[in-house]
């Protein structure tokens, strides 16, 4: 009756998964009595806890409800109204936001091309000169995703190199992790050893595709680099002046998070899938289970004749490179996205409740479509 | 373990309360297998389908997260550029949204004084005039809430004679439904008899203060309001030009959402809770029990001397003036907030799941704070 | 066959009026080979000197092109993201900004009636309150005209009661100086005993309306008060770290003014012609004799029976009450606006360039349109 | 006593230059009387029919104060809330206008490198795609600059090319025309061959370079490119509807032009400006005369050892690489930028006003700092 298709399994985007039992579970137990609301719920409070014990002591975590909202917010909290952020040309900051950034931060994007998603200081190098003119935005946070969205993901060293390059030029550091659970499940590292420990400043934390209802959280590990802290006075903190930059940069954040409307007045449900995720590595294994199963998939398809697996598989995408008549068939069965139309590149992703089954049942599909797509290929050595 | 105070019971607002059985059953029951994300999936159609049951044919939803977040998309779909947004000087839009309707939507909220939070056509009238010059915003939306800010529900004949006067001006009208639900439930008739059928051009609906988690929907009731839907063009469509007017508005709204950061991906869980609420009429019985509850504690507090109920109940707050210091004696068992220091009066507020023994603790409570913050009255006969 | 009507003497504005030759003047004398573009020239640098002596050695200008510019460019710098400013009801701001300060500013404009236009600290002090709490837009700046949108002027006390207000609640002061010789001129003291000595932070100086072209200019008086200066970083200024609050502030509203389309590049002629205004008090003395005429004809009138001088004659402006019959027989002769139709109340301004011919040939006019518009009063004696 | 530096004469850029002396005369010659403020003045209906004999009879043109307004006010006029911008990668909106584009208009720029700054329907095929999907911004506006950037200049068929491209996809065209007259001093055709007559939509014309004080416009060719008119209802225009596509953009571009704060009062003295580069086809022959002393002092240049220029000289801007050393002590005698530190590319610019003993002064220090920069050079051969 409820009218979710009946069996859909699809390697279409990790958001077409559902709600892990763990997450539920955690957000019936949320559901108890009055709460006070807007955060101030001791939900909230365990999670605030959760984020230090994960993220340092200095970590404080601001849950959204989108991961746009998370970016485009910690971005307009650590931009000044003259600067900029510079990306990889295929981030989501430019390509899936719908023009939020632009929007609601009011900063421009300027991105530069890297073959697999990975920023690096000799890419970045050109763009991160701060003239201190006015004639051109001055350039103010390095953006980068982890997994990128081309499924790789930076070694902690790979992120320090980054890091390193933009406060040497004045910049700072933001990360979107909308599947930073997969780089941590990839990297067999805590997610402090490549954010915190890396120098990365703010990061979007993302719950949703995670196995999460929906959930995201801004992570400020460095309130120094919320810029926006600059502008608090006391008379926007109770106990007034002196107060310490975490202090400040908690209350810009809250300021920009109910302008940016993503204030959630029930706060506990958010609260909770976020430290459901966060408690005894749940996400994180559940993350490596998706990784584990693209990986299957994708060494499953690069056994097929026909199929080019294009950038390395380390969290839980697939880019692969097909016949486009093969891929129409295969989506018949199997929703899923184009990449590249004119490269014939597809983008196939795992979730966290993929099975080995989907999985087979995948390979068969593709399998077949090849086969159908190129019978007379089958026949050429005969002609 | 979860954290949530155990046995907290508040009069502070309605979002203290947690979410209703059949709303949890509905998200539960969406929770099967994958489902296409960002809305086109079955949940969300189902939805659909609803809305226009309840608000007529031409109705369409757009689910968001927050109150905030229906207003301002409401609006700044409806307002041009150089519009401007007339709304009674208690509004949301004026002191609840924390400057997102100028941050988000860029346009001026210009106020009206009325005496209890219901405008009129009379205090309309010198705000209306559009003079089509360049040096003003030009009025272009009226705004007003059901119920209202100050616990008052407009008769359908309150909203038409509004909708009158502000079209036939040439603006258009936005109904802030937050508790729209309390507004059916107090006046005892549909949805839609003071909506759609009262000359209302778009609505926001409440689901999170109605029993719901964290669900608000924009509904389009006249499509020719959307002025953003006039700036879509043959290619935002698939299918090409001629379209309707609610194809383009539909269109508009979602691009808009998008950029307003209100798109869920795993939106099947946002509809879940807004059709359970619009089933067999749900909503508008837990709004029925909290209106009752209100009746019940306003009727209680009016016969206990030194409490004044200052605004009519018609829907779920009560609006009582009484000694600062038994309000601060009451505020220890119970939490809720003061609405105008000057004068006294304070703010109390029933939700779908307040009971008559909560409400007969309050008003125990109520009269012990009275007693002891009077001591030497009742000593003073006496004297 | 420059097009210009030939002999057209209106009172409808004072920027109906032509350039001084003393503007001429001084544009002409910065004509004279090349110059460094942007403000980086020797007039500015006078100018600023110029500035330094009128306002005081902490005071810096910056040029823009319209008043509304001024306005919006002191506001958003002072304005934190979650602030809003408070204005009197007939603010220009309000009114007269076509939603510039939303639009570009995106605070909102919270507003309260005075009779005269000029602010008090009584009629302010419910709309100073901060709570600090991320619902409500924190008020940020008070935004007063001097003089004001009726033509009225501040004494210095008057100013010092608001500017301490404010202070007191932690607000900043921004006084829109479109007219502020007009003001000096009234008082009859120098610019800074009503602005820097009375407690203003930041204001608009109007050149344009005192006998310019086109050129206003915001002066920061209290680098403190310009918010965004706390967003200057050490790589924004030449010589990085530490540098003094008024660098500061100069850097914040240096990129504020390019991004605010502001910065013009020959600046040498904006710069020339408020510095021709600020040269031995030029602009006060056109001001001083644009007040004398709007008095002469506000007694003129008032002689008249059917006339009524509805606000106190302080600067040029004269607001008065007529019979709308005879304002628009005399509209045909003298161009001029009204004011509050309902009211019959219609604004008659006069202009550095008025004469007193011109005001006794509008008197006349006047009578005439007087006396044709009530045919039958003169007749009723006989009657 | 003004302050200018005597005799200084620099290729820096166009804006050090002073105002022609036919532009000061059509300044005075609307300096009489009082004249309509907000451009209902006489001399600016004279503009509009220069405007109209100039680009046809469907267009109209709007002063504001500098090029960036121009090209922000253009583009927000056209481009939808969900649209972007595409540009070449040296676009002035990219690199010159402050974040205005993201501040004022809210839309993403995307960028594609273009070896001279001159756009191709090939480079721009991969960036005109509209896929109506709410995930992305939609392009909407394709950006060219004529003369570009980088001095060269498209020709009537090579703009065709790229305006047929965009619309063929769906979208409009902005011509950046900051230096439009050197644009067709550089062909030898009439302004109208490369903008109404192939195919651009809207354009920018710019007068301060071209011997203004400080005055460009926006002219809108074809009215139905301006998206913001179908926001424009009966009321917004005196006689209401029905209207033509022109009065709607006309009125959309006065409303933005308001609330962009570039809405001069005293309007005649900018229309005057525009008028007169407009008159007699000056300002053609004006920016013609700056071309020839660009191209005499790169075939100067050119002949020197160690100067190569690295773009075509077709406008006023000469790309030249050189040693840094010779550079900067060239520098000396003649302020000019750096282009591309890296590449050690200069960029020198020549005005309306350079004479030929500028170019031969310049060409003489040129010479001098080459030769000074490379003593040990002159000496290798003797090693």
């Amino acid at each position: 009756m409820s009218g979710v298709r009946a069996g859909l399994r699809a390697f279409a985007s990790d958001n077409y998964a559902g709600v892990h039992p763990d997450v539920w579970a955690a957000m019936v137990d949320a559901d108890r009595d009055h709460a006070v609301s807007y955060g101030a719920d001791p939900v909230t409070e365990l999670l605030q806890e959760r984020v230090r014990e994960t993220f340092g002591p200095e970590a404080f975590g601001v849950p959204v409800f989108t991961g746009t909202a998370a970016n485009v917010l910690a971005l307009q909290a650590m931009v000044p109204p003259w600067g900029s952020v510079v990306a990889s040309s295929v981030a989501h900051v430019r390509h899936d936001e719908g023009g939020a950034p632009e929007r609601i931060g009011r900063f421009p994007v300027i991105t530069v091309d890297v073959p697999d998603g990975r920023l690096t200081p000799e890419a970045l190098a050109p763009l991160l000169h701060r003239d201190g003119a006015v004639h051109a935005s001055q350039p103010a946070v390095v953006e980068l995703a982890q997994s990128t969205e081309l499924g790789t993901v930076y070694t902690p060293e790979q992120v320090r190199a980054v890091t390193d390059a933009a406060h040497a030029a004045g910049l700072s550091v933001h990360m979107d992790g909308a599947r930073l659970s997969n780089a941590a499940a990839a990297l067999g590292v805590p997610l402090r050893a490549f954010t915190t420990d890396a120098g990365v400043d703010v990061l979007s934390y993302g719950g949703t595709k995670n196995g999460g209802m929906g959930a995201e959280m801004v992570v400020v590990l460095r309130p120094e680099a919320v810029a926006a802290a600059a502008l608090i006075g006391p008379s926007d903190l109770p106990g007034g002046d002196p107060t310490s930059a975490r202090e400040r940069a908690e209350k810009a954040l809250a300021y920009l998070r109910k302008s940016s409307m993503q204030l959630a007045s029930k706060h506990r449900y958010l609260a909770a899938q976020l430290l459901a995720l966060l408690t005894d590595d749940l996400g994180v294994a559940l993350a490596g289970r998706a990784n584990l199963m693209a990986r299957t998939l994708a060494e499953g398809a690069e056994r097929m004749a026909g199929v080019q697996v294009v950038q390395p598989v380390e969290a839980n995408a697939v880019f692969a490179a097909l016949d486009p008549a093969a891929a129409d068939l295969l989506r018949g069965d199997f929703p899923f996205y184009d990449w590249d139309p004119a490269a014939g590149v597809v983008r196939w992703m795992t979730s966290w409740d993929t099975t080995e089954q989907d999985v087979a049942a995948f390979l068969a599909a593709l399998d077949r479509a090849l086969t159908t797509a190129r019978p007379h290929h089958g026949a050429q050595p005969d002609a």
